[in-house]
Parts: C-alpha cells; sequence; structure tokens
C-alpha cells in the first residue's frame, strides 16, 4: 500500500490538562519520523488557527523543546473553544478549511480534545468526507472529566485525580490540627460527570480522606446533606466533604446557583463554580461556625509537577499512535484504550468511530456509588488506582520547572 | 558541667505548615538521644496538652514514624491558638504548667510556632525563672507567614514558596491557553506581611509569574489597581495579578471587608479571606467579563508533596540544636537562622532572646518593593530563590503519600 504523502496539521481544543502537551509531544515527535508527513504543522489555537491560516512549522522547534513538552501543563500551541456549525446549516468554515488544506496539502487532521472537540473533528472527517478530499483525521482524548464515551479514561484524568487525592490527603492532615470542630468542603471540577470528585475517594481510601463525597450523577438533597454532615460533626467534630462544581437539586437546579446567577459560556454550557462556598455558607448557618471552602479550581488540570506517569506516557502514547494509524490509512477514529483482563494493570489502544464519541457522555455508573449516595464503592478505586501510577514531573532550573518554550514560527505558504 | 536531668516536653502551636512536623522530628530524634533527658513528652495541641496533662511517650512511636515526620505535614500532635494571659494578670494557668512541669519532673520545654506561639514561650520561661523552678525553655520558630523577628527566614516558608511560585507558574500557563481576554487573580495567605505573595515574583522572574503584585505593606488603592490591570488587559489581553490576603486601603479597611463583616479568631486578629473574588467582582464590572480568582488556601501550608529540601533540612536542624543548646544550657532563647556571607548559600543557627522576639512582626521591606508598589525586586528574589532548592517528597504507596501514623501512646505519672 502507497501511503497517503502531505502534510499534517494538529490542533489542542477546550480546557488544558496537565498532559495534552503530552500528546503534542507524541504526534509531533511520531509525524516528524514518517517520510510520508511532509510538514508538520501545529495549529495555533486549535481549528480556529487552521481557519485564520495561524500555524506554526514544528520541524523549526528545537527537539529539546518538544520533548519538554512531555512535561509542561497547559496547551502549548493555545486552545479554543469553537463550536462549527453543521454543514448543512451554514458551509463556510468548512470551505475555509478544505481551502487551506488544499493549500498546504494537509492529507493528515489530528485533534486533541474533550466531547466537543471529537464533535468538531467528526465534522471536520465528515466534510472532507463527503467532497472527496483524501484527509486522514483522528482524534486524541483528552479531558480531566474523563467523560468521553468509549475509552477506558482520557489522558488528563490520572494526573488530575492523583492531584486531587494527594491534595486532599494533605488538607485532610491541616483541617484537623486544633481541637475544636471543623468542616471543610471541596470544590472539584466536573460539570456533568463526578470522576474527579470521585477521584477524592482514593484518599479515603488511604484513610485521609472525605467523609462524604458527590457527585452530579445523582440529585443533590440539601437537607440530606445537612443531616449527614451534621450527623458526622456531632460524631467526632471534624468533616470533610466534597463536591462536585456540578452538583444540583432534584429540579435540576445547580447549588451553584443557589448565590449567583449563572453566565453561559461559547458552548451554552453553564459557567459553574462556587457550589463549595454556597455549601460553606449554609452550613455556617446551620451547623457550625468553622467551616472552610477549599476550591482546586485550574491548579487540578495544571500541576504537572504532581502528575501521572501513567497519565503521561499514555497521553503521549494515544498521539503517537493516532499518526502512525493514520499513516497505515485509518481515518474517522479516535484513539481510545481498553483495559487487558487480569491482575496487572495495562491497556490497549483501540479505535473508536468519531461519530459513536462525538458528544456522548460517560457518567460515573451507579453502581460505583454506595447505597447512600455520599461515596465511591471499592471498585472506583480498582478503577482509578491505577491510573495516577508513577511519577511524572518537569525538570528544575532554580528549584522551579522548566517548561517548554517554543519558537513558534508560523508556516508560510 | 553536669547537665540537667529531666523530661523533655515539646509542642506545635498554631498554624501548621509541610515541615513543622520536620522540626518536631528533630527535637524528637535529638532528645531521645540525649542521657540527660528521662523522657520525652509531646503535648497534644500545645500548650493545652500540658494545661490539661494530655501528652504522648514519644519513646513508644515506631522510630520510622518518626522518622516519616520529616515529609509529613501539618501538626501531627495537634495544634493550638491559645492565648496566656500576662501571669500578672492572672496567674491560673502557670500554676497549673507548673504543677504539670514538677509531676513529670519536666526540665526541657521546647515550643514551635510564630509570634503568637514565641509569646507563650515567653511567658512560660519567664514565669518559671520567677518562680526559680528550673527549666530550659527553647522556641522553635515556624511560619508560612516568615514575619518573626530577628531570623533571615522562618521554616516552613521556602516550601509554601516554592509551592505558590510553582502553581503560579503553572497557572500562568493555563490563563493563557485561548486567544481570548483574561485576567487572574491569586489571593495569597499573610495577613500582614507579604512574604508569601512576593513569591510569586520568584514565578515572575521565570518568565512564568504575576504582572502584578500586591503586598499588605503597602496601602491598597483600588483605583490604582483597577488602571494598572487595566493598562496591561488593553496590551497583552491577559493579567495575573497576585495579592494578599491581608491587602487593605489608607484607611486600615481589608478588600475582604468590602464584602463582607469580619469575624475575629481568638488572638483578635480579623479572620481574611475574599480578597481576590471580591476584587475579581470588581474587575468583572470594570475591565473585563473573563475573570478568575484563585485562592491557594490551605494547599498552599499543607502541599509537603512539594517541599523544599533546604525547609524541610532547616526545619529538623532548628528543633534538632534547641534540644542541644538547651542540653548545654542555653534556656530563654528562639533558635534562628543567620545567613553567612559569600556566593554560596548557607544559614547558622544563632540564638535570639524570646522577649526580643515575641510579637515582633517582620515585614518585607521597602526597598524589596518596587518604586511603584506592584512588584518585587532582584533582591528579594536573591533572598528567597535559595529557600525553595531541593525536592523533598513523602514515600509513595499506590502513587500516593505514605505520611506517618503516630500511635500518641499518653504519658502516665
Amino acid at each position: 500500500m502507497s501511503k497517503l504523502k502531505g502534510a499534517c496539521i494538529f490542533g489542542q481544543s477546550g480546557g488544558p490538562t496537565s498532559v495534552i502537551n503530552a500528546s503534542a509531544a507524541g504526534v509531533i515527535q511520531e509525524a516528524l519520523k514518517q517520510d510520508c508527513i511532509t510538514a508538520v504543522y501545529g495549529a495555533a489555537h486549535g481549528i480556529k488557527g487552521i481557519l485564520e491560516e495561524k500555524f506554526y512549522d514544528m520541524s523549526k522547534e528545537d527537539p529539546y523543546e518538544i520533548e519538554l513538552l512531555k512535561t509542561t501543563p497547559s496547551s502549548a500551541l493555545g486552545s479554543v473553544r469553537y463550536k462549527l456549525k453543521n454543514a448543512e446549516e451554514d458551509e463556510t468554515d468548512y470551505k475555509r478549511l478544505l481551502e487551506v488544506f488544499k493549500k498546504y496539502n494537509i492529507r493528515y487532521f489530528f485533534y486533541n480534545g474533550g466531547n466537543d472537540s471529537m464533535d468538531t473533528c467528526n465534522k471536520v472527517s465528515k466534510y472532507m468526507q463527503k467532497v472527496g478530499y483524501e484527509c486522514r483525521v483522528m482524534g486524541i482524548p483528552k479531558t480531566i472529566d474523563n467523560d468521553l464515551w468509549g475509552t477506558d479514561h482520557c489522558p488528563g484524568y490520572g494526573s488530575a485525580a492523583k492531584y486531587i487525592a494527594t491534595s486532599t490527603m494533605e488538607v485532610y492532615h491541616d483541617a484537623r490540627v486544633y481541637d475544636t470542630g471543623m468542616i471543610t468542603i471541596l470544590e472539584v471540577m466536573g460539570r456533568n460527570a463526578g470522576w474527579l470528585t470521585a477521584a477524592t475517594s482514593l484518599a479515603a481510601y488511604k484513610g485521609n480522606g472525605p467523609d462524604l463525597i458527590y457527585l452530579p450523577e445523582l440529585p443533590f438533597n440539601l437537607d440530606k446533606f445537612l443531616e449527614e454532615t451534621n450527623r458526622i460533626y456531632k460524631e467526632n467534630g471534624k468533616v470533610i466533604v466534597a463536591v462536585s462544581e456540578g452538583v444540583k437539586d432534584e429540579n435540576g437546579k445547580y447549588v451553584a446557583e443557589m448565590g449567583a446567577s449563572l453566565a453561559k459560556d461559547a458552548f451554552g454550557h453553564a459557567q459553574l463554580g462556587g457550589a463549595a462556598s454556597i455549601l460553606a455558607s449554609i452550613v455556617k448557618e446551620k451547623i457550625a461556625n468553622k467551616v472552610r471552602a477549599i476550591e482546586f479550581s485550574l491548579l487540578q488540570r495544571c500541576a504537572a509537577h504532581l502528575a501521572s506517569k501513567t497519565d503521561v506516557d499514555e497521553a503521549y502514547m494515544a498521539g503517537q499512535m493516532a499518526v502512525r494509524y493514520a499513516v497505515e490509512g485509518k481515518t474517522d477514529y479516535m484513539v481510545a484504550f481498553e483495559r487487558s483482563e487480569g491482575p496487572e494493570y495495562k491497556c490497549n489502544i483501540k479505535l473508536i468511530n468519531l461519530t459513536d464519541v462525538a458528544n456522548t457522555e460517560k457518567k460515573v455508573p451507579r453502581e460505583w456509588i454506595n447505597k447512600e449516595g455520599n461515596g465511591l464503592t471499592e471498585d472506583f478505586v480498582k478503577y482509578a488506582l491505577p491510573l495516577i501510577q508513577g511519577e511524572s514531573r518537569p525538570p528544575l532550573e532554580d528549584g522551579l520547572p522548566r517548561f517548554a518554550r517554543l519558537k513558534k514560527v508560523l508556516a508560510t505558504k
């Protein structure tokens, strides 16, 4: 089989993670090795960079800096939240993409992101098929939220989970130094899926974790929460509660909405945040004076200094394998992980149709949440623990991380 | 010289740090070695544990667990915020302390804490002198705030500074992935002294830090802050601001007070928090819609996974040397650090009179703050950088920290 000859372009999309740049390193290093790939472009701010013809020639970068991407958090090429319209409604963007692809002879398109990004990837793929422009399109999963369908887990999740579990253990120690009562409410990211909040149960598994964990998978009942918190507070004076930013009541009203009206982000999702501080003020009024709300905030998705080696390696492999599969002729897929049976953790790569994965969310299964709806079962621990194994951290200079510095030389034609 | 024979008691006081337990390890391991020290007690919740005759026999602990204290955050013995009245006003507590000291033949008292704890230490020391009870009293410095007078720096500061600088660098990367405007406001601990907030300038020194840094040492002018933020926002669309929780305006009104009324903690200090979110809401109204407030919160004082080795070693040494000096006959001092002259960083131990150190605060000198009052000079970087060098982290089990587990066997008589 003669290989498809042409340039490749790679884009990062959606919220950054600690390891999305590891996938970038995988794509770039592998693509630079492939003879049939004539140029390796990195799109500035994802799909927007392609539309605006703004992308970088990755062959101009120092190989050491590309290597450093493995331990550099966030999206080094710049990310984007840009929703492509359906091609049936408005073809403008697609025509422009085709024009740019043709101009640079781009025959490989790699897109790294979460649900919305896989939707973008899918739309681009289907359009190129429709107009008969030969182009291999591969999605590479990325999301701390771990909510992509069809893959055992997503690159980005393991590192965020490791950060959350470790920090929860540390806060656990801090939050019980006084012999006075203390209620601590931790707020964890995850709009609709509770995977990240569930990671606090790893700290609980180690004996240094929350007493109560509330995921967005189940309706949040304020009275039940107050009753459970109060019971533990009365028993031992210290309570740690972990709560997802996305918890909502029986009527679908976000806890965060109780305090403030909501803005909407570009995708029409509610812009969340503040559940912990709202609950803290309610707890302060109803149960105890000493209450502290802690938001892990952006820290949980950019803490490269505490990344999971397993996660970094898998993120790299996802990028690398996307290139290899595309070169072999595969297209219209997302690279995914499949866990092998057996006592040892091992994940193999499999391919999922983009159509199947786009916009489908994977939530924490009900059977992994305890009966009371305020904690996780051992099955979850068994699932998550292998994903946080191994240490990855950037090299240090002056005791501080040395992150990649890209030259970002614009490609020209 | 014949050495004073008797038991020693050690207490932890005030807000915990990542390395206060390293000082505990230093005291305990050294005291267990000294022949003249007949028993090594660890007070539960500091001075309160002594008053209540609740302390642990440290010889009953597994030596491995004592060793693990070096990498275990927070106060393993429990901490306290308890202010001793002046002995002239009310002798009750002092008489009780004397009674307990006599009962257990306690001849060595080591107290680990910040300003308020050194005040406690000083009062106990002076009382024991007054009543003629021979007891060696040594203060061991501890505070992430770095505001103790008479010492080059305080154990706890270096690790908190390393965490803050590293996390700021990571957030810097995260906060500029989109090609849209974004203002990020970081809130750092430090009630009256800006040492911790200043540590964000180490990230700026590495090119990944805040554009503006506001310390509590200078009056905070809201209009100036808005003008400076707006100017940078207009220039490059991205602004990172670091602000101390304790910033206050020309009239001494805390920024945090603008939004909420203040509770008072046991020492009569204002209970702070919320400066960043209040500033964020003002910025949102006046400058830009995309604003994020991030509080480092408790995480900055308990992140043992990112401690400074230099800090851990010095904290250990402070505890160890307190014991050695006391055994040699010194009393009524706080162990302090003195930096050697020369290009290589080196700190020696010196002793400071407790009377001099108690309740005196050391602030960031005006000449280390830039002329505009919104950043730090290179002199600060030169001062702080050596303090964050070297890596210390707990051993891991299942990819998560293995912290010390003390048996806490109550001492009896």
